[in-house]
Formats: structure tokens, sequence, C-alpha cells
């Protein structure tokens, strides 16, 4: 069998995350968060946004991260607006709604939101009889692995505040979009857009682990309820801690992305140089070939990937996902098997 | 500094647990507990409780599981009853009135519902302007440590049963509660016992993890919808697979139990040889001491615990939690201290 | 200053529901719907219908339906499928989210849901990191005035029977459905074809009023639980019985309603006889002239109506709407007006 | 069969308010509480209550008006503090759990909330384990119909300023309160002790309608949305907005209340006289009397009252609640029946 392209959590952690992870095991630490690791993972977070005021908490997931901030940003009557793509919108079990909250889905060929498509959400929500559209939404990369430019961040950012608005951004993937060829922001720029993001490592070599990251300071004020409410408050947060302390104390976090987006990188060439055809330009660490039916079919019995969206009547584009840890001889055997 | 008797959670996870953590890591998995490791932790599971159709979920915590659960019970006009100690009732920051449902506070002095709580609610409870109590909820052990025997626990099943009503256990403490001297029941004949209970992890030597067992087969479909819903669905589930596999392949989890309640015990003899009396009886892994206050303020910059309840003018009694680590040294030097 | 075509509910209540609401004023009754006047109006509507085993419940007003029958029927990971302009997708604030369930909106021209739109929703929603599509909501008349057809009624009723979906039919404007000259469907054979539906009295000539008629025996049961909760049980609840017992008693309703439907015929004739088009056709009181924005703007300083939407740079719709009490003479004012 | 003395909603409304509810039927006004008459009822309440800034809606229950002030009120993490015997702690059907919040349900004896009760919630809820205590609610006239006295309230009302709870008053039943013998404050100086409170129409002579007082400037943003939401906004806001002018335009809502405290006052006086002891000392509309299981159940075939609570082995209390039209010969004729 071999190597499945199916996702970017598919393999283990990181040896230095695991080792800082074993390390001083039977030492007494404080709980729920309080501990030495997480502190130090709180300053390494904060000073590699350059955002030395923001509230940092450590959650064990990305939709765990959604629907507790989400939760703790909006009234009851308040609403969200993200591309009809975003996982908040699809893949999360209606986990905002089951907090009370409407998401306005918007149409978005490339997985990014457009200000024209949050004025036009304001534009039809007038009054009480509709809810009150209060936050953005935005994942950096995408669902189809697209990245917001400084450009369009900003112009969505100051948007956002001239409305009124929250911008939360999602980063379940933001190491990929940070050291993707294309990125042309930092991650203390991107802070400084946002009012609540959150760095993801759960896909980027940790074991499980997001680190959410508060700048608006009316949004700061009792987050630690909402995490508890939620059940997002580990008992050993230590374990938490130690992973961050791994991915940010050295650079680990974006080592490891940048890996994962060269070896999309190969797979993108390698499949145009066989004039396989993409759905959308490959950026970060996913790849969506437009491939037929029939080979798709053949590739499914020795390869791992998800079947994304059809493409006319017999083909198809599939999803291709790279890791931290996708080793370069199983890009290179799966562009042997397309030829 | 002395020993921190403040938790069972201020200590990282035992050896053989992070050693099968870190095996494998660059093996590829798939996720969201479709994993080999979690595989193998729902059969261990299955065969120590003795139920080989139940339904097994990891998750990461027990609020998590609490309300994960909680909530896939009910129906919106349903409620819960507990006793008033109970971590739901008091310790949760509401996250089962966040799902919707009231929690039915019973007062109990040892930390136990009794039957004829249960059919008070019940008594009280009798049409369409009040609640629908469905759910009743126990811990074992309770927050202050007492355990529910087996006659005590079947009489319980029994009333649920005749009265149409789920029975839930939380067992945070599950390990100590099965291993105490004063235990007369197997973990099968408690499954045997009740509709859905976890065992948990967390306070008896893993670094997270609780797990979930569903016997009421009603209560088993799209349990995975709720699992996501709540942000309970941990993408690299072999996490909780393995430390599972860890603790019950060799019935590590009643070892680790086991010490924590040889050091509770001892330290149980300890303080009634020198004559202080305790709050309530040690059972499991908790101590309640009664000391004068100024003895307490003096302890305090030395030790780790909490304080309790006040108990008289000048006295409180104090909480002394023991852990599957806690050193028989520690102990005897907190006992030293009191002398 | 004109008439106002705004909506269907700017007058008072029909003469004879008046009559009936302040007879017998100081007679005692039992409350909360166990009155004499909510059994006999249960009753008729039963009859009505040809639904002799339904549950009827009166509340008062259209969220207050939605809110609770669907919360009624779904359990936390499900959601309702409806047209993107839905009332409960659009204009009530929320109010199904805010009970912890997504809507998905099919984009539909005419208003009205599609057996492709359903089985497209069903078609993405396969796993559990989506929520589980569960109810599907159809409105009769829709939000522009078009009606399903007998056929296409059937189709999705055949439609949710096959994929176990349940069909709950929104009928604030189910008079006006009923009586349009195009409806080809008894108030029974749409009973039949529903699991649950409600009967519009405040559009209708009630001064509130909506009956919830649940076919369904499983969505039967506890439903007064949740009326309860949710605010729903009236005190008084004479206050509704008295409405629909005058309302049902000798076809008022179906008088009422076909007058609104004439009086919108009358503007619809007129207006196509002066060369006007409407953005839909016209079939009950709803009628949706484009005109150009200067007329508009001229009209709006003597006549009340809404703005609906854009067509084209210099024209938009306007939604004109005819109720149980409309003049014929406004009618015709107006349409003197805009020659 | 005799008078029912059940409850004071048994029959329908005041003929001043049927008449004002009956005239201008087919005059077109705005709809969801734009109309003239509820302005005009708005005005006349801001006069009465000396509160010419509060924001005044009109909504058709307490359950309705309790919900929507409350989930208007709190964050997700916060939680209300009531009297055991509170009408959401009880007979709500966990409304204002739905809306995701804990209730603290406080012994109290006599239906009132003390100092000491709210002090001790505030010393047991200290982190974010718990929830956040936010709101304090008391009822005038209780459960039990006792009242608050002008110091007692003012108690409250500064204990809440000062810990920073907001105070929410909910008056089903405030005619009855502010007209009894021992009331000693206006409407205008409790509106002034409250941050929010309402206005009980349905237990004082109108058919339907409550009057919610919302004081605290940063609570009055945006509560027509949440009206919405919860499906409270009536199209026809006329038939709240007459019902209220109705009551507070010539004093009619003093004068409906006072009759039913004089009516129970000649209860109680009449019981006393035959010497049959009371539960409570009769304040307002509420009295209940203390009588063997026996006579309890001669009496239940002749009129109609509720079994309030045991008393002892062979004795019960019975309530007896009058209304705004019990007549005097119901009352003699009930005291003639126990000789």
């Amino acid at each position: 069998m071999g190597y499945r392209f199916v996702n970017d959590y598919a393999e283990g952690a990181h040896p230095r995350v695991l080792e800082l992870l074993a390390s001083g095991g039977k030492m007494q630490e404080p709980g729920y968060g309080y501990d030495s690791l997480t502190a130090r993972a709180v300053e390494l977070i904060r000073r590699e946004t350059a955002s030395p005021d923001a509230a940092v908490h450590l959650v064990s997931g990305g939709t765990q991260a959604n629907l507790t901030v989400l939760a703790s940003m909006l009234r009851p009557h308040q609403s969200v607006i993200a591309a009809h793509s975003a996982h908040i919108a699809v893949h999360e079990t209606g986990a905002i709604e089951a907090t009370g909250h409407k998401i306005h889905s918007c149409v978005s060929p490339d997985g990014k939101l457009s200000v024209d498509a949050i004025m036009e959400v304001l534009a039809e929500h007038i009054d009480e009889h509709m809810v009150q559209p209060s936050v953005v939404f935005v994942s950096q990369s995408t669902e189809v692995g697209t990245i917001y430019s400084k450009a369009e961040l900003t112009t969505i950012s100051e948007c956002c505040r001239d409305k009124g608005l929250y911008l939360y951004l999602d980063g379940a993937r933001l190491g990929s979009a940070l050291t993707c060829p294309t990125a042309d922001m930092t991650l203390a720029e991107l802070s400084a857009l946002t009012d609540v993001f959150y760095v993801g490592g759960t896909k980027n070599g940790a074991l499980l682990g997001e680190a959410i990251v508060i700048n608006k300071p009316a949004l700061k004020e009792n987050f630690r309820f909402h995490l508890k409410q939620r059940g997002a408050l580990i008992a050993k947060g230590r374990l938490l801690g130690a992973q961050f302390v791994a991915l940010f104390e050295d650079g680990l976090y974006f080592e490891l992305a940048a890996h994962a987006n060269a070896m999309a990188g190969r797979l993108a060439t390698g499949l145009t140089t066989q004039g396989i055809p993409l759905l959308v330009p490959q950026a970060t660490n996913q790849v969506f070939p437009i491939l037929s039916n029939q080979r798709i079919a053949e590739l499914e019995s020795d390869w791992g990937f998800m079947v994304w969206a059809r493409a006319g009547e017999e083909h198809s584009a599939i999803r291709l996902v790279t890791s931290w840890c996708t080793p370069v001889d199983a890009v290179d055997a799966f562009l042997d098997a397309l030829r």
C-alpha cells in the first residue's frame, strides 16, 4: 500500500514534541493551564506574534477552538459570516449552531471570503427580524489550500473595523499559509489584523493542540469560563504547553510547515509536468488534480486520498494533502504511478 | 516545598503510557478514532467491562464526556437528577445547562444520591409546567471520595429501570472506587447496572482521556455526531487509544488506583492515630482531616492542599488527594509535619 | 394617505372573531388550553383536516410555532432543509439556530423547495463531521406567494418518507394557498401529506393565533412540555380557542382568504393590463410588480408597500399584500394612481 | 359547582379591555409593536413608573417575558439567583436552562430571596470552574403571595449594585403586591430599584400581556432582536397595546388588583375567625388555609382549588386564589361551606 495523502494528521507527533512531552513526567505542576510549560508556550507565542498583551489559551482541537471562541464573542441574536466551504459551515456537525448562532455561508469558488460578500450580508440584514451579523470568520489557509494575501486580509480587517464586526481567523493550517512561497505576511502582521485567531498545532506536527490568541481586550475577559463550560480546559495543561514549546522555541513549527508545502509543491510541479490540470492553483499543502474517474478508481487501491468534487461527466478532482513528515519518496512514487 | 496533595492530576503520565504514546510516531493511521490503537483500547475495555456489545468512545476530559453524553440522552424538556455536590452541578461552569438542560441538585451529606432523593424529584415533577426528570447522574467515587456499594447501585439501577430513567455514572475516579478496600463491585458488574458510564484516565495515570461506555442500544446510535458537534472528536485518536491500551493491557489501571488508595489509607491511619478527626471516613484517594485554622495556615506554606469546608468557628476540613505516583515518603513527611 | 399594502396583519380581527372573543368574559374556564373553546376549535380543525387523531395545539404566532415544532422534532445533531427565502431562514432572527439547529438554505427562485434540492443536501451530508438533515420545511403559500401543487407536495412527501425525513409545513398563509384559483388541494389532502403543519390565523382575520397540527404519532408525545418551555402556552387559552372557532365553524377562514386572493388577482390583472410586468406570476395574496425606481419613489408618499428586490439598474419589484379586509376601492384607487 | 379559586386567569378580560380591543378593528396599523395603541400604552407605563427613559415592550406571557429578558441579560457562562420556589426555577419547564443558563435555587420558606442567600451563592462561586452569578431574580408578589417591603427590596437592590449583579423583578402579580394593605412602595419606587421588571396583565384583567420595563441603558439595546428570536414579537401589537391602555389610562389596573386582594382578605379573615390556620399570613390575592385531608376531599367535589403542600400526617395546605372578578358571594359561600 502506498502513502496516504488523505490528511495532515495521519502521522503522530514530531520526535521533539514527544520528547518534551515525556520529560518531567512525575514533576508536580498546577492544573488547567497554570503549569510552567504552558506559561513558557504562551510567552513564545506572544513573542512570535509580536502581541505582548494577547491572551493565549491552548485547547485540544479546531472545532473546540471555533465553538468556544465564537460562543464567547456573540450575543444570542448575532451571527457569523463565512465562506460556504468554511470548516464551521460544513465540517463541524453544526457546532456553532449548537451554541445558538447562525452562520451566513457565502459562495466562494476559491474558499476565500471577499469584502463584497461581507457587505452583501450586511446589506441584507437590516432590522430585528433578521440576525445581526457580528463576526467575520476566515481560514488561513482555506479549505482548498488558498491563502489571503496581506493586502486582502488588510482590506477585510478594515471593513470589519469600519462596520463594527469582529474578525476571527481559523489557523488550523496557519503554518502552511505562513511558509508557502507566495506568503507575504508574518505571524505578527496577521495578529495585528485580527481580533482573535488560533495557531494550529494538530495539523503541523503536534499530537493535538491549537493556540487561541485574543487581541481584542473586551474578548479576553472571562474567557476561561467559556473554556471550562465547553469542556476545553484540559486538567494536565502541560500536555498542550509542552507541544507548543517544542514547536516554537526553535522555529520547528515553520520548518515542519515548510516541508509540507515543499512536498505539495513537488506534487503540483510533477502533476503539471504530466499535463494534469489542477482544480485550484497549489499554494500550500493541498493539491487538487483533476483525473478521469477510471484513473481515480485504479489509484484508490494503492494510494490514500479523498475524492473532492466532480469535474464534468467523467472526471473528478481529488485532494492530496501533504504533512510535516510526508517522505519525498512517497511523492515521487505517486507521481510515477500516474505516468 | 513539600508534596502537593491538591489533586490527582498534578503529575504527568505513567512511563508505560508515555512510551506507547511515543511509539510508531511516523506510522500513518486513520483519524478521529478509527486508528488501530483505539480499536485495541475499545476491545480491552469491552473485555474488562464484560460488555462485548458496548459502544466505547474515547474523549479528552470529564466535562467533555459529561456534556456530550447528557446532551445526547436528553430531549429539550428533560432534566438530570444529581447530588448537590456533583461535578456537573457545581464544577463544570454550567456546561450541562449550556446544552439546555436543568440539573436537580439533591442535598446529600456524603456525596451519594439516594433512591429517596430520586423519588422526591419525580414526585414533584408531574406535568408539562415542569421539566421531565429523565437521567440519574451518579459519580463513583463521589466528590468526597465515598463509594456506592453494589447493593446501593443496584437499588438505584432498579429504580431507574422501573421509572424509565437512564442511569449515567461519572467515573472520573472509577479506578480508586474499584480498588479500594471496601469495594464490592467489579467493573463488569458496574457496567451491567448502568446505561452509560465513563472510565476516567486523566486522574489515574493518563495524560488525558476518558473512555465512555454506552450499554443502552438506543443511546449508541449517532453518538459520533454528538462527539464531533461538541468538539470531542480528536483528530489523532491514537493519542487516546495508546493511553487506554497502556492502562488496560496488563492491569496498570488497577495498580495505579490501588497505589493512590494505599497512600490515602496511610494518610488516614496516620491522622487518626494522631487523634485528628476526618470529615467523612476515608474510602478512596481523598482524605478530609479537620484541623484548626491556625494549624492549616501554618501547613499552607509548606504543603499543597485545598481548604474544603468550615467545621465550626476555629476549625476547617482540608482535602488531601493522593495520586498514582504519590511517594510514600511524602505521606510520611506530611504526617510528621503534623506532629 | 392611501391604503397600506404592506402586509396582511395591518388590520385588527374580523368582527365575528372579536365577538366570540368578548362573549362569556366572566365565565371561569381551565387555563393553558384546557378550556371549552379550545376543545371546540381542536375538534373543528380535526374535522376540517380529516385528521381525527391529530394533536392540535394553538399558539400565538408563526415564529413561536416554528421554533417550538422544530426544536421538538430534532436531536442536537440534526438540521432542517428549507428554501433560502424561507421565513425560518431569514426572518426569524435566528430563532431555529437559537434552539441549536442548522438550516440548509437551498437557492430557489420561486420560493419553493424541490426534491432535487433536498436530494443534493442529503448527498452532501454523509457522515458525523456534518449535521444530519432530518426535517424538510416548506411554506404554503411561500414567501413570494407561490404555491405547491398537490403533485409537487406529494413528490416531496414521498421523498421524505423514503429518506426518513420529517415534513413540516408552515401555513402562515395557508388560507390563501387553499383558496386561490390555481389551488388543487384540500386541507385534508395537505394534512395527509405532512407530519406536522400549522394553520395560520394571524394573517387571515384573527388577532393572533396559529393552529399546529401534528399527525406523526411519535411527535405528539410531550409536545405540551415543549410549548411551555418556549413560552408558547397561553394562560387564557380561550383567547386562541375562540378565534379558531370563529374562523372554522362556518367557513369564515376560507371566505376571508378568498377575499384577499380576489383583491390580489384584481391588482395583478389591472397591473398586467397596464403593461406592468410581475416578478413572479400572482397566485395568492401577494403581487410583485416591477416599476421604475422613480415611479416607486413617487408612489411611496401616498401608498404603503415594501420594496422587495432590484430588477436591473433603474427598476425594482415592490411587494403588494392584500388582506381579509382590503377594500376593492383601495385596489382600484391604487391602479388608478399608476396610470 | 361552586367557584373555582384555582388561579387568577380563569376568567376572560375586563369589559373595558375587551371594548378597546374590539374598537377600530379595520383601521390599519403598523405591525410588531409600532402601532399607536402600543405607543400610548408605553407612554402610560413610563408615566406610571416615573421612568421616562425606560424601554417598554409588551409580550404575551410571563414565561415568554422571563426567558427573553434573562437570555438577553446573560453571557453563556452566567447564571441567575432565585428563590427555590421561583416560577423560573420550577414552573417554566426549564425555559431558562433551555437558553443555556443555570438557576441557583435558594431555599426560602416565605418565597422571598434574602441578601444572605445572594451573598452565600456569591461566596461559593469564585472561579472559572463554576458559573458566574450575574442576575438576581425576585417576584413581587411571590409564589406564596408574600411581598417584599420597600426596605427589603432596597437592601437587595443595593447589594446587587454593590456586587455588579443585575436585578430583575417578575411582576406577574405586581398589581396585587402594589395594592395590598401592607404595601409600602409605589410602582415608581419599585422601578427605581430594579434594572428590569415586568408589569403583569394576564393575571390582572387582561386577556394576555406583560409589559417589560427596562431601566438599565445597556440592556435596552437590541432588545427587539431578542423578542423576535424568542417568538415574542406579536404581529398585531395593537392587541397588547389596547389592553395596557385600558388597564392604565384610568387606574383600572390598581382597582382590579385591589378587588382581588379584598376578596382574599375576606377569605383570610373568615378562615381565621373559624379557627383555621394559614400556612403563611395572607398579604395579597392568595390564601393558604390548612385543613384536614378529609375535609379537603369533601370540598373538592364542589369547589376549585389546588392542594399545595402536606402539613403533617393528616392535614394539608390548600391554595385559594382570588381574581379581579371573584364575586363576594363566592367567597362567602365558600366560607359557609367550611362551617
